[in-house]
């Protein structure tokens, strides 16, 4: 058998949400890299981790890729190459191995950033999808992303008030990603709009948390793994 | 055990691109309902059964739900009532039932239409996500659809080139849907405008079709089940 490296989509958090061909190829992979975040202090934390612990994988075929947390990217950059060398050796030794995502793998995926390098040096590689916390946000929220002609924008930064004003008077519904960053004025553009929202955080995990309602926003501290759902000119 | 309903995303085409959850759904499912279409001449069709099919699960659970083709709309409305009163009997009977759609169930999905039916006469139902084909797209053309911060927009229904233009001017990635109705102008816009792109049709099934280059796609009549996404300001 050669070598061969799968881009590998965990899915959303529930350790069930992973498709059925996903989870084979992880059966079959000699070994399972997984993005961790690391503090300056060396502590690990790792969303995929939590995860890979909870399906019927080997757990001696994980091995952590530590990007720094840090708002210089060179760090992470450093990362992915080094990550980049390790599944090219591994390719080469004709081992299959997989890179995992949370989420979806071709979808704000560190995966993304491998492409290139694989290209270039003829490194086999394949992908494999999975659901996106946004598309489980629909069902946990019973509210339908999009029917019929509607339009659906998924904004991972935003500027200000107006600029989420302008996006939803375009679109249906939007999404937004990384909402700790406009932690300061969102719950205010919620409670003057007036418009029907969901708000999810650690989609799909024990930890999961989702209201509709601003009475249950109000005083919460928005982490990291936290999206929004406008459903905006309907 | 207590009556509920399950809606069920069967994913893009591939059956092992179905969830875990999903499929454990659909085994301990009593009846499956599934979306088909019929024409004048009383032909069905249905992409859910074809997946459905490739599945270990019991044929005889298999319920067709026949939508009329027909530009009518209140034709689809009767189809999706008459589903509602089957549903509502089963779940009063304390079964347990999917109704499936393939790619996600809360994405341009039939089940949307049931949910305001299923809350006004309390009846339970659940709904489990999976992998649309747009996101299915980004690992096929191995392409990734957004990277770091950018904005991914999905559009149905387009009313000309200006428009298209416009939304690429605003947003990273651009998904269309439904391309087969813009099929007079379409392929004539991307070689104007010699932006990246990836076509799809038929995604995860044995009749897939994919191209990233104009050649391959000048020629090419445009199925119901294609997409096109576009790579645009980068």
């Amino acid at each position: 058998m050669s070598g061969k490296v799968f881009g590998v989509a965990l899915g959303p958090g529930d350790p069930e949400l992973i498709t059925v061909k996903a989870l084979n190829c992880l059966k079959k992979s000699e070994k399972i890299y997984y993005p961790a975040t690391q503090s300056s202090k060396g502590n690990q934390d790792s969303f995929s981790l939590v995860i890979l612990k909870q399906l019927d994988v080997e757990e001696k075929k994980f091995i952590p890729i530590n990007v720094p947390m840090s708002k210089d990217r060179s760090h992470a950059v450093k990362a992915y190459a080094d990550l980049f060398l390790k599944v090219q050796k591994d390719v080469e030794e004709g081992k299959q191995v997989s890179v995992v995502s949370e989420g979806d793998i071709s979808f704000f995926s560190t995966f993304s950033y491998l492409l290139e390098d694989f290209r270039k040096n003829s490194v086999d590689f394949e992908m494999i999808p999975g659901v996106p916390a946004f598309i489980l946000g629909g069902s946990v929220g019973k509210l339908p992303l999009v029917t019929q002609n509607d339009k659906l924008l998924v904004a991972p930064d935003l500027e200000n008030k107006p600029e989420l004003k302008a996006l939803l008077a375009q679109n249906q519904t939007v999404v937004l990603m990384k909402i700790s960053k406009v932690r300061e004025w969102i719950k205010e553009f919620i409670e003057e709009s007036k418009l029907q929202f969901f708000y999810g955080e650690y989609l799909g995990t024990e930890k999961q948390f989702t209201c509709t309602d601003m009475d249950s926003l109000r005083d919460r501290q928005i982490p990291y793994f936290a999206i929004l759902i406008f459903y905006g000119n309907k």
